[in-house]
């Protein structure tokens, strides 16, 4: 292993953290809050950055463990320090709950232990929707995308923190596809921003929920999450985003290439506005009654399953109270999740195409055991070490929800709430069921949840390897 | 399709439900029961049985489809057929909660839509335990070691028919393995029948629980299950017997021919011996208090574990209000359930070793892309497509779980009680948790999560392809 390289990667992440401090210092200053925290945080965070940053690299080797430890443990070093501002304001005297809501935050789950938002400080506000926008792209193609790195290094980097089962090279330069992807991330954000304001959100309410959407993350600034403007402009505008966020961002490339055809008949673009658009639907008509009208409970379903497919997060209505077919389908759809490539977690669209194509060539195998046939996907045959991956990958991640909810379970709530709140981490949607529900909040956990929910929140966003790398004995052996 | 072999096949299943009546007619006359119901369904079996065992076979070609369309058909056949003594006998008048109760016979579940047990008829309840002891082992295993039949057409049944990864054919001639098997099971049923006579299970009872725990099937002949006898002699008997029908038969033959050092060192014997205690152990420590004491508490945390990890489901106190963390492990060992080529359901030991052998390697791979490597179980090395199946196999369990669960949650239950019935019935256990608990019933369903449950107890019996197979376009393509 190559420590000195990953000190280095590190400490430009601490770097970065410092500096991530200014957005909520500026917020401060203009209502009058103080600075301290935040300062605080920048001055840990260069403290750890500049020994890091002297350590001496010997040689530049970079290889797949090199990529999963240096992104794993990228991403709890910038949590653990992340979590700071809370603890010093105050405002989250407890480390283990600043700790689980920066997680939260950085995973894009949206999942608060907070159960009066409105009270907090403006600028801890703007900490938390910052960490899901930076979250959501990726914390380190973010270093990539501004600091030059090699080719080799970004690769094995951008493999281990990009969700989805292949990467998309955007252009043949690395760094300059995590450019471009940041480019569109940015153009879309300031067009959501716009278009709240112009619906009559506030404007801080707009950059932060804007912030949320973009990195599917799901924090509000309202205890009502956005339930609270009561506006159907705002609900269908939202919706539209977080449904836009959870595609693939190479297909907005694609549509900037002008490759109009590519990018509308790509199997899991259309899968994945199918399943969304279907899913929303039959909730409709199972909730038709209770909102009188197809239409406007049209406007709650869909609103619902946008928020939970992209992993998102935002509520309009409290879904606890809805049928238990609704619930069902709500968390199918959590568990399926956004697509391959885009802010959102769960298994991804494409992950489920793969797995429907392998069970039915093994259906065909068992008929026909002599015969050889292949997956494709798009019209390429994906490679079976793709599909051996991909199948490991859906078992691994319902045997850790079990394996979790089992510990959960200590803590005595019924099984809907556990289950759900289990699923919603892993998959970094945020909201469960039951008193951690939309409305909830997950301070009803004892302090050891907390701490396997921020286990699961990480292993979900960062797609089960780095996590389970960075635990085996293997990645730590001398080789 | 080579249908003329099918529907012979077909034909010498109706003939053996036919004779099966047989035992139920013997119960009737002992206890001064009408024969009527068991001769109107022998008559409808030996009705179906004559025409199809007449159809004239041109060629006798016959490969794993023919092997799995007649399997599922049997299976389905048999109980369609089955049910009709409960109709007769007005005692399940409706023919949706007859054929529940059959398939839940012949699948090994034990799940029961009665509410009052002790009202049945004599000869109804032998019925059931003898469709338990028959579905155990396999209905056309069965017929394979009564009748002769071609060692090709043979080995794809056993292939569809026995659950595992690998069917283990103990000596070369597979009609003799069959032979085998069977008798190794009539031995050990027959020793049970004494061991519970000895200790005061009156005779009927003990013939009845006995087939049942063969089968680790479940149904009872009394409302309290073995918990209506309230002794630890015999709760100790059956904790140790449900065990051991959930051991691969192949160990008891490697037992016969001494060779010891083989069956004791085997994988997935000493796996499942390790799991099932250990997970008796910390529920034990769970329900402690309550219990007043831990071995009082151990007597009946080992039964409940023997209970569901097996798949039998008998119960001797009512888990529904155990603590939410022994729930949750409870829900654990009904998933990973029993040994391979035993009589038990769930996903079975030897798969769970096998995904985290795979799931290990796969890490290895992230760490190492270019180093191969294989997964070896008992030292030999597992061929890349067992793997594949494996995989494919615990994806699809898991996702035909959630399938059924959203359905059946149509019928408003909570979330515990819907999805514990649903992982209970595909797992093939029998008892779930709220009003389908241990002490209750499936009676509170709809028809259609009747209908919808049935259909899960098969695809968990058969191991899902076979069931999924029927309705596959490609099956009834002609070739």
């Amino acid at each position: 292993m190559n420590y000195p390289i990953i000190a280095k990667i590190l400490g430009r992440v601490m770097a970065l953290e410092a500096v991530l401090m200014i957005p909520s210092m500026i917020t401060a200053l203009c209502y009058g809050e103080t600075l301290l925290w935040y300062a605080e945080t920048a001055a840990v965070a260069a403290v750890l950055a500049v020994p890091l940053s002297m350590v001496k690299v010997k040689h530049h080797d970079f290889y797949a463990r090199e990529g999963f430890v240096s992104v794993a443990l990228a991403w709890v070093l910038m949590s653990a320090v992340g979590a700071l501002p809370f603890v010093f304001s105050g405002e989250i005297p407890s480390y283990t709950d600043a700790f689980f809501e920066i997680v939260s935050g950085f995973t894009t789950t949206g999942a608060t232990i907070l159960t009066d938002i409105e009270a907090m400080s403006k600028g801890l506000l703007l900490w938390r929707s910052l960490s899901h926008w930076i979250g959501g792209m990726g914390v380190l193609v973010f270093i990539m995308a501004v600091l030059p790195m090699s080719e080799d290094r970004s690769m094995y980097i951008m493999r281990a923190e990009v969700p989805g089962t292949t990467f998309g090279k955007l252009v043949p330069r690395i760094r300059t596809s995590s450019a471009i992807t940041y480019l569109i991330y940015i153009a879309l954000t300031v067009l959501l921003i716009i278009l709240l304001c112009a619906g009559g959100m506030p404007f801080f309410d707009s950059i932060n929920h804007a912030m949320a959407t973009a990195g599917t993350g799901g924090f509000s600034v309202k205890q009502l999450s956005i339930g609270f403007y009561d506006s159907a402009y705002i609900d269908v505008v939202v919706s539209i985003f977080m449904l836009l966020f959870g595609v693939n961002f190479s297909i907005y490339f694609l549509l900037l290439m002008r490759k109009f055809r590519d990018a509308l008949t790509d199997s899991e673009f259309v899968a994945y506005f199918s399943i969304a658009l279907g899913a929303a639907v039959l909730i409709a008509l199972d909730i038709w009654d209770e909102y009188g009208g197809f239409w406007h409970a049209f406007r709650y379903s869909l609103f619902q399953v946008s928020s939970l497919m992209t992993t998102t997060g935002f509520a309009t209505a409290d879904f606890i109270y809805w049928p238990a077919f609704s619930k069902s389908v709500l968390i199918l759809v959590m568990i399926i999740g956004a697509s391959a490539g885009s802010t959102g977690g769960g298994l991804k669209v494409s992950r489920v195409i793969i797995f429907f194509k392998s069970a039915a060539q093994e259906i065909g195998k068992q008929l026909n055991p002599r015969r050889t046939s292949c997956v494709r996907i798009n019209g390429k045959t994906l490679p079976a070490a793709t599909l051996h991956n991909t199948l490991v990958f859906i078992s691994l991640y319902f045997l850790i929800t079990f394996i979790v909810v089992a510990l959960v379970s200590l803590d005595g709530y019924d099984f809907e709430t556990t289950f759900a709140s289990v699923v919603s981490c892993i998959s970094n949607v945020g909201p469960g069921l039951g008193p951690a529900g939309p409305m909830g909040s997950y301070d009803i956990f004892s302090g050891l949840s907390k701490w396997l929910l921020s286990f699961a929140m990480l292993v979900g966003r960062l797609e089960i390897f780095p996590m389970l790398i960075l635990f085996s004995p293997a990645t730590w052996r001398r080789s």
